[in-house]
């Protein structure tokens, strides 16, 4: 089984926080990471400098796409970024732990 | 068209996100997310203990030699880091946003 | 030669800096970039809510596999994630230093 790091950004740590609880208690997530960024992007032609939040999510390739819309669902921004970076390897003990932490 | 995350590392924060406005302002990159890190490498046969600034650059493939060049130009270090990750998929929404924001 | 990315999260700062000094000196890594974060996970049963800190650790194909099994051996946790992240490509200059400062 292949495991999956699914990144996201949102607008606050109450909102990332209660998505990651929300979907690690499904277990379409087995952990969840997030920390604090600056975000330089523009938005309907103006440059914004706002505070976000990054979570990067870790789940096997079989719960990648309930995953995906569940974020989808859940997200608070009509655009959310839902990116899915490429793992090469994972140790085994802990690929086990990811595998046995999600549906 | 491809999407593309480019990362880089800065000394400080007002650097980070100067560069980060200019890149986006020239639509080379349609979001920039920045974090505080500590760093820990070797130089010239020191171990250096340094606060930085991880920089991660979205834009499309198309765009992607451009920004790394813009980025060399506009760094402050003699050698930094540009780094390309595996992005293997994202959201459509997003995409089609990321590439409306960049050339 | 292939530059590589490797990534753990670890219970707090001061372990986190001891283990990344610790491979950097041994030139098993080059460069480890350090960030605080606040983890979701579940253990045996129960959704933890932890802060902890992501280690990125940059080096060379030839030393993955030893810089691994440090990482495993000094690591405090019994199952420690140490995953591969992809890069695609690393500007020369870079990957040269990288190179040098590794064994």
């Amino acid at each position: 089984m292949k495991p999956v790091i699914i990144v996201s950004t949102f607008p606050n740590k109450t909102v990332t926080k209660k998505i990651a609880n929300a979907l690690v208690k499904k277990k379409l997530a087995a952990c969840v990471n997030i920390t604090k960024i600056d975000s330089v992007y523009s938005w309907k032609g103006k440059i914004q400098n706002d505070s976000e939040y990054l979570a990067i999510f870790k789940t096997t390739k079989k719960n990648e796409k309930t995953l995906k819309n569940e974020i989808k669902k859940l997200h608070p921004y009509d655009v959310p970024e839902i990116a899915e970076i490429n793992v090469n390897s994972m140790n085994k003990p802990y690929l086990d732990w990811l595998i046995d932490s999600t549906i």
